[in-house]
């Protein structure tokens, strides 16, 4: 699975603060998944969490504030690369990894919410922007890998490569809605893979 | 182009109940772009079409049945498929009109509307779908024409090679939020052409 589907930060160390931001970052994601951006307050989260009104105006400033966070915090909880030894192995896992969180209910709904927020709010829309930039650019090592080991031609753009492995699972998830299946998954590392075979993917440097 | 970016109901002949429509689904269309799904009311789709509310909650319900019928009208005035007798000419003519759109202000910002308001409301959801089903159907012969000319390997799944071509470019729209650019267009038909030739498009049939 991509990241832990519930956020893990009450069995994390660090002391108070940490809880108190693990507390408002899992409340948060509660209320988004329930409620979506829109019904989103920082009133509801702090009841919620726990905590006091103002610690959560104070540090988050905004619901989008809240928004942002808790990306960020999901990105650091995110499956790190694979490393198996093989590029369509590498890649497949990159690929079930992204099935398992949309199918996940909570994360799944979790995105579907930031990515309807970030159509109407622009810090919404950096978070979730700086979170997919950093899932490429973790899985984007491997296929440097691959490149290294002579399986992918010199010069594939790994970033481009990654992208390509997540789109048609995103595209169905949020766009023609349809379900995102093993089969889709496949097919998705099977096709980019031959394209990246052929050369697809080979750019000049920016 | 995709499809026509303002409605061209007004010339459209019809009478009385096409022009009410007409209206009604271009006052729609400014709505959702100007407030988003969660900001659309019958009551200011009504005043700003000049059409009775009685009318508009009579023929469309509510305001999921309004964007309904906007993206059944967007499907219907959407570009044919291309037949210049290439694939990859025809493929690219896909892209590009996928392209021009997501970039169309108007346009653009309507989808987004439409993909944020999937995300919470089933009618929508429903509506988005049924509207890319029809685009992919209506592409989807490109690749059967390739096929039959043997440009194509017998089997490759048409819908799946319009859909990869599309995904990359919405990812970017939706997902990453990254700008849609003709590079970005040209990129998608190439990779997925190299993996159709190869035949990672071909599937056993449904």
């Amino acid at each position: 699975m991509e990241q832990l589907s519930r956020l893990a930060g009450t069995v994390r160390p660090g002391g108070r603060t940490a809880r108190v931001r693990a507390s408002v970052l899992d409340a948060t994601q509660d209320e988004l998944v329930e409620h979506g951006f829109h019904g989103l307050t920082m009133d509801q989260v702090a009841a919620k969490a726990g905590v006091g009104k103002t610690t959560v105006y104070r540090r988050w400033k905004s619901t989008a504030g809240l928004v942002a966070d808790l990306m960020n915090e999901l990105a650091n909880q995110s499956m790190p690369h694979a490393d198996t030894g093989g590029v369509e192995a590498d890649l497949l896992a990159n690929a079930l990894s992204v099935m398992e969180a949309l199918n996940d209910d909570r994360l799944g709904a979790t995105f579907q919410a930031v990515i309807a927020a970030a159509t109407c709010d622009e810090q919404a829309e950096q978070a979730l922007r700086a979170f997919y930039l950093r899932r490429i650019e973790e899985w984007a090592i491997v296929v440097d890998l691959a490149v290294k080991r002579g399986e992918l031609p010199e010069g594939t753009n790994a970033n481009e490569v990654i992208r390509a492995i997540s789109a048609p699972l995103y595209y169905r998830f949020v766009v023609t809605r349809e379900p995102v299946t093993l089969a889709v998954a496949e097919a998705s590392v099977a096709r980019t893979l031959a394209a990246a075979r052929a050369g697809a993917f080979v750019t000049t440097p920016d």
